[in-house]
């Protein structure tokens, strides 16, 4: 079906900002292709708790209406401009910088992207774990060395190591020749280790803290809590001199204290970031690390459950309720329904 | 009397960390100077906070025994050991990094510095206001430029512009090109306005949080509170996507409430330091950041008081007291009378 390209889509759609019953599944118009952009046919897209942020209004974002939700997908070139220098037409690709700041989302038989924003998709891994990586791989390359500045022979800590995040930040440090210190819960130690890490740590320990010193007696570079579940002050404690804390979690997260002094005195800092943030250019830096961490290390993320397209306001839900352990990768149906329809 | 150095010199030192009475006044024998060192006549030094915490042993570092305390000198080059390059007998240089790590400090007759840590004095600026710049000059620079990252067309917080540190920072954010915003006395507001500041708010204004973010209503790059006074969350709350709080006061400062959550959704950073970790590479370039500040600009360092060397003991006392407003300079007695003595 190369080439062709129907006047319709379905879509998973907002009229307005709401709750996840707002979420509807119909008809809406492919939209249009601009001089430097493409058209994406969507193979697999997958929910992203800053979704239902977006969905919400409780993350503040130009949205145009009705707006399609959803910030990832993986799919095939359809429709290439003429300024999308070097995407070819069946060409796959993916992106996950959709549905904010204007764009619209991603969950549609067909999605809009700025060449700029879309990726190759690397040889021989398929789409499921292509798209179910795209955000939590890219905001660890982001988290890792974007933000944490790091380099290879430091050492990392890696709060929650057996989350998607988690893993790849793992997974991303060993490639970069440092050394990761992770915490994870004792089932999935080895697994952990098996994505690089030098010492995995009990999450439930009860000296926990002590151990995560020990197994630093200098310190870290480079701290990284994927699980929002750290104590500020005790991180802040365990870095090196020249230390960074990056701190990427927690729309829920109420003050923590902190000793200013604790910081200042060797050099420390704390650097927040949202993936939300981010320039196109840092994004495609990222997607090149996303890439690396699929083909050069045992790394997959996690996948909790598969839907249809038709299901995204079940997808929303779950992630509300906090249920969701891993991603949650939507399919919209086949564009061959939509012409016989 | 170039060229003539003696084998003794009046210093004041310890023999073991301990309280401002430990500080004894007397000869030791003129340092020994190493291939790539210079021995400078000094001409003045002064007192900072940062050497009562040495002197006491609150910092932690290591201290040559006798130990000779200061950070800062203004002299000139009596002997350039050969590897000491660009360096001349009497060439008048300033230094403000010994006294810790290992290195003898500045309150003597002679002290030995190592040539990469020497700056050249600039022309027309008096050895008191050069020494007495040293220190906050050199910290407000590192604190906007080296880890505030700041560029010209942004916009500076300074708490407390009529302080050394602070009023060298509003000078030095001006002339680059940045919007300062200070915070001062009302009777001292017309002084911080002629070193650049587009706005000078009350210290002890009731809607002083207001006030600060009214006069950015897009948010601070860099925020800068040289008073110890500020409120962290409040900070934070006012700081512009990619803000940057630098952090460098308070041993004394307690815990403080941060809510994460305000520092990551805007990629924002609280970037903490210690001149005292400074690099000699950062420092140099700092260097001439305080020679800019004191040559383009109407700024000086205000001068509390002027002693002797022999009331060293006196001057951490009353730094101590928390009763100097600005630096305290202090003067060796002329080698001469060692000669004689």
């Amino acid at each position: 079906m190369n080439g062709t390209v129907p006047e319709v889509m379905r879509a998973a759609y907002i009229d307005a900002v709401g709750p996840a019953d707002a979420i509807r599944y119909g008809e809406l118009a492919v939209p249009p292709v601009g001089p430097t952009d493409v058209l994406v046919r969507v193979a697999a897209v997958a929910a992203d708790p800053v979704d239902t942020f977006v969905r919400s209004g409780a993350y503040a974002t130009p949205l145009p209406l009705p707006f399609v939700v959803g910030r990832d997908l993986v799919g095939e070139v359809a429709v290439a401009g003429p300024g999308a220098a070097g995407l070819a037409v069946g060409q796959r690709v993916w992106c996950n910088s959709l549905g904010h700041a204007g764009r619209q989302g991603s969950f549609a038989q067909y999605a809009t992207v700025a060449a700029e924003r879309l990726y190759p998709a690397p040889a021989g891994i398929d789409a499921e774990h292509l798209v179910a990586a795209a955000h939590p791989a890219a905001s660890a390359w982001l988290a890792l060395f974007r933000h944490g500045r790091l380099r290879a022979g430091e050492t990392v800590y890696v709060g929650g190591g057996a989350g998607n995040v988690g893993g790849a930040a793992v997974a991303l440090t060993s490639r970069a020749g440092a050394r990761v210190v992770a915490t994870a819960r004792a089932e999935d130690a080895a697994a952990v280790r098996e994505l690089g890490a030098a010492e995995v740590l009990d999450h439930h320990a009860p000296d926990l803290g002590a151990r995560v010193r020990g197994a630093a007696p200098d310190g870290y570079d480079v701290h990284l809590d994927t699980s929002g579940h750290g104590v500020l002050a005790e991180a802040v404690d365990s870095l090196a001199r020249g230390g960074r804390l990056v701190a990427m979690v927690g729309l829920g997260t109420g003050p923590a204290a902190l000793s200013v002094g604790g910081l200042y005195t060797k050099d420390a800092s704390i650097v927040g970031f949202a993936i939300s943030n981010a320039t196109a250019a840092d994004l495609a830096e990222a997607a090149r690390g996303v890439a690396g961490v699929l083909t050069d290390t045992p790394w997959r993320p996690r996948i909790a459950d598969r839907l249809p397209l038709s299901m995204t306001a079940e997808a929303h839900r779950r992630l509300e309720a906090g249920e969701v352990r891993g991603r949650l990768v939507l399919r919209p149906s086949c564009p061959l329904d939509l012409l016989t329809s």
